[in-house]
């Protein structure tokens, strides 16, 4: 187990309320253990930077609105991980690689307040190696519809709760099957996003002298039930100003077979490529798609 | 908040371990809490009497080896409840109405053990009423297709997760649209389960001194991807003794409309009444709904 450092959101710890995670701090009549409600978010801290910041805040407030959850405010939250990074660095080591998590469930059961807290721990190792040689990857059936978001608001599609329960089970079916990860797709077809990342492909054309003349990056369309991910966010902001053409979707699983390049993009493993989807090569070109993830990369990188 | 008397599943205890609920008892990173990765029972003890404990327990087997979840055997769940129930009587009061949940999480991240434990508190007032008065349900799309579940294993259809943030969602829906509770309805038209219950439905005839000459209950068919009631299992065992007709749908709203009566079952609330379904009452003779209801609650009571 890697060192967990735990700061809870305390209205009576302004700054935060940190705790030693080798011991219990839930109770077990949380409605976060005993119902997955709450949300959720998992930031990456590089360098002593908390990557997007605000737009994983702004999601969080965005899922918790869905769930009619009422959480701290947002200088709340940055507080609470000032205090978690600084216990971080105090007990643990420097902040060059840190995964953040911000947790808030319902609450214990008749508290009517939510319980929230900050962890920071070290990123699992897979991460790396995963960026680094890609990933294979099964298409699952997600059950739903592209279209059931807006008229199931129940459903709570686009909220990043902690019933989380399919997208593990989903992750297990994948390992099971020779796979390393898994995109859903919809009951109509079309493709929506990984149990914990989002989907981007890419087209390029080259000139005679190898040059690219075109650099289209497409994602699914936003509203089709998916989390709006933070990082394709960002990149797709990036990509823009380097002159990338963009798109959103509807993408469908011929679009990733016929794609040049495509990625799982998520806050902590980054920019993935994606080898083999359902036991196809993904792209023809394999030094063009090497040159489109290197282009990404250098742009996600810059990204704050 | 009601007392809850705790007892963990513990290799060390083998009766089980007894911890004080109003202290922490779960790790912050146990993946109950962040991925509402687990499975959950909830029973209820009359005068003493666990009831339907083996079809509880079967259940909770079920539902673990759907998410690849090693959770202990029947024998250790068995002595921890009467650990738990044995210190509810010592510190809460006599077992008149006791509803006990059985929980087993994935562990603690790393950790690949589960979390277990057993909770026993007494029963929210708010099931005597319902059961006595009826409810209101609204009928909301759960979404997915009735015939999803065989075929898509990782949507965990038919296993009893931590992940309820939908189901919870679908309650506080109905609240604010003045219902009491929720029906869930397939994509493809289907009268599903409600969130916390099992969907019953009667038809009856009478001849001309007012004798039933016919009772036929009906619920969802079993293999649309809905949990398998406990509650439903046993009270058609003693239904069919007592000379009703069976069926198992498949069922659409429509048919709701047409019953003689409908029912929410489950094994805290008891057989609960609808009384409108979407605004419609349900039945048009109220005084042959209130007989099947009698005789229906009254094989219910007998059921161990």
């Amino acid at each position: 187990m890697t060192h967990t450092v735990l700061t809870f959101l305390d209205r009576a710890f302004p700054d935060g309320r940190i705790e030693d995670a080798t011991k219990p701090q839930l109770f077990a009549t949380d409605l976060g253990a005993t119902r997955g409600d709450g949300v959720f978010e998992t930031l990456l801290v590089l360098d002593g930077h908390v990557r997007k910041l605000p737009a994983h805040l702004a999601r969080m407030s965005k899922s918790a609105a869905l769930l009619e959850l009422e959480v701290p405010d947002h200088e709340a939250w940055e507080r609470a991980i000032v205090t978690a990074l600084d216990e971080y660095q105090r007990v643990v080591g420097p902040l060059t690689e840190v995964v953040v998590k911000l947790v808030a469930t319902r609450g214990v059961e008749g508290a009517h307040e939510a319980t929230c807290w900050v962890a920071a721990s070290a990123p699992a190792p897979a991460a790396k190696r995963q960026r680094e040689e890609g990933i294979d990857v099964l298409l699952l059936d997600r059950g739903y519809d592209s279209d059931l978001a807006e008229r199931a608001p129940w459903l709570l599609l686009g909220a990043k709760t902690l019933s989380y329960a399919v997208n593990m089970a989903a992750l297990r079916y994948a390992h099971a099957h020779g796979a390393d990860d898994v995109i859903f797709t919809s009951a109509d077809g079309k493709v929506l996003e990984g149990p914990t990342s989002t989907v981007l492909i890419a087209h390029a054309e080259k000139d005679d002298a190898g040059r690219l003349t075109l650099k289209r990056l497409v994602t699914p369309q936003l509203d089709s039930g998916i989390l709006p991910g933070t990082s394709q966010g960002a990149l797709f902001a990036a990509a823009k100003d380097a002159g990338w053409e963009l798109g959103y979707g509807p993408l469908e699983p011929e679009d990733l077979f016929d794609a040049d390049a495509v990625w799982l993009i998520s806050s902590v493993r980054l920019l993935t490529p994606v080898n083999h989807v359902d036991g196809t090569a993904i792209g023809t070109d394999p030094e063009l798609a090497r040159a489109l993830t290197a282009e990404l990369a250098g742009l996600f990188d810059k990204i704050a």
